[in-house]
């Protein structure tokens, strides 16, 4: 700003005056800064602005996986709504490490973003009490917050379980197996509870080796699921937590002799051309990203009620995968 | 860092001492700024950075769509170079809207990027030149640049366009359509230029009937795949430009009586689990996120040699429905 005034002949008031577009400059003048500006390639940048409004417009998303096809449309949601308040979006990946989703966290505080959207992969945000005292709204998405009472919205992981599973019991399903991710993630134990929860209400006992909780690797669901189908009790149907479960599933059944059933958590692109097609529960990612970005600049234009849990429903897609029946 | 020196007692240079962790600062000092910056809520911030290396470390990447499956694992592999020289990668899309790509890139560029990664939706990069000259690295990637000489990282668009017609034809194909995307879009541009060499190189004409540039929306792809298979001489096999296009291509195809072959430019998720899987024309694109952020960061070390040109090969992966005879 200071080579501008010079080069236009002014006091770094008029400059700043003429950047932000405030009263009592003459005509004239505006033109020889604007020119000044032109030439030194000049761009108000964030510390003006936030020397001015208080805010940097922008906005930080931290994310589980950015190459996951549940995260992108729910980032590019976010992304639209911040585009719509003239507020830019920085994303990164925790790769469902607590220690980067902190690292990432604080780094776009550091940043003076306004505000953020989190997926968490800790399950204890006490480390960011600082930054919300200090202003930072926060919302979370996909999972809750731990430790802390903070914006929220989910999916019905638990009810959108239960539905799909009562679906497989519907088309005559006992043994029916459950692979899903690791337990300390909220989601994966919220879709247990439904699987657990659909079981007792048919008055179907559960077998612990039908149930497996880990990583969701290729190589760890192959296993697991090649496990359950091999026993003297082998499950007739399948359960899967989310799409990277259902897909690398789908890949071991096309190999299997017997048809067995299979009902994904997620829906996802290409699903319904697959033979079987694939039935899935399917959430709403683009609604969860949009309510998100929107409690958070609701947040941000100083609505202060206590902290919001949504949750959106889930829904079934019925495409013959969950409807075989048990293998005789 | 005054209130944490006003509160631990000390002078404005020993917090900074600590805060970089510089020698000369006593045990007992460094433990009462410690304790200070923590009542405070206090963390290094941008501006302390930036004046003590010069840099933010943190760089953007401007992207055509955050949720097109070939984008997502090339911008994690931007992530993953990032993270490896602990900076922050912030991102955007320009949904291949050139306004919206200079408002994203000149955005990053005010909040002090120290270099951007971008795909380009525009075809005229001169805007970039003052912060270029200001020393903001600038890597291209997918796409050249337009009016500037910079660095760029692309697949060999022609060429595998031409291995994959040239494939149709060796399996009997004379009429191959061809459906891309908008003709200002160089990749675009250089698939089409791939498939009229393939086809010359035969000997085999081209009706411009067989062609079809434009939107990769479903409906756009669907009307002109249609429009193709209709005609007195309907066309037996397609060459389909994207990722985009194939996916709406295999919906087309499912229903129509006769086979018709295909092959696509980008591999997908599942194509090897359609019937017929789905032979492509597969793109690097962590190879492709992974050399352009290494392109980045040696600029920001400093090589400044000229602009340089990196094109990786792509690579045909057989799997059926390029593979299908001519219906007779």
């Amino acid at each position: 700003m200071k080579d501008v005034a010079a080069r236009a002949g002014v006091g770094l008031k008029t400059v700043s005056r003429v950047v932000n577009e405030e009263p009592g400059v003459t005509p004239d003048t505006i033109q020889r800064v604007r020119e000044a500006i032109d030439a030194l390639g000049f761009r108000r940048n964030d510390s003006a602005r936030l020397l001015r409004t208080g805010r940097t417009a922008s906005i930080g998303l931290v994310l589980e996986d950015l190459a996951d096809p549940f995260y992108s449309p729910l980032s590019r949601a976010v992304e639209e709504v911040a585009r719509a308040h003239s507020t830019l979006l920085f994303t990164g990946s925790s790769a469902e490490n607590a220690e980067r989703e902190q690292e990432l966290v604080l780094a776009f505080c550091a940043r003076r973003v306004d505000g953020l959207v989190v997926v968490p992969a800790s399950d204890d945000h006490r480390y960011l009490e600082p930054e919300i005292d200090a202003g930072v709204s926060t919302v979370f998405v996909d999972r809750p917050a731990g430790g802390i009472d903070a914006d929220v919205v989910l999916s019905d992981s638990a009810g959108g379980t239960r539905e799909g599973v009562a679906h497989l019991i519907a088309h005559g399903h006992r043994r029916i197996g459950f692979i899903g991710d690791e337990l300390r993630i909220h989601t994966a134990n919220e879709r247990l509870r439904g699987y657990r929860e659909a079981m007792a209400a048919a008055g179907l006992p559960v077998s612990e080796e039908w149930i497996s909780m880990g990583p969701t690797a290729p190589e760890r669901v192959r296993a697991a699921l090649t496990a359950m189908l091999a026993g003297p009790e082998p499950v007739t149907a399948l359960f899967a937590g989310n799409n990277r479960v259902t897909v690398t599933a789908v890949r071991v059944l096309v190999g299997e002799l017997r048809p067995v059933a299979l009902v994904g958590f997620d829906d996802f692109e290409l699903a319904d051309l697959l033979r079987p097609a694939v039935t899935v529960i399917a959430q709403d990612a683009v609604g969860l990203g949009r309510a998100a970005a929107k409690l958070l600049f609701r947040r941000l234009d100083g609505g202060s009620d206590k902290p919001r849990r949504i949750e959106l429903p889930t829904r079934l897609i019925v495409r013959g995968s969950g409807e075989i029946p048990p293998a005789p």
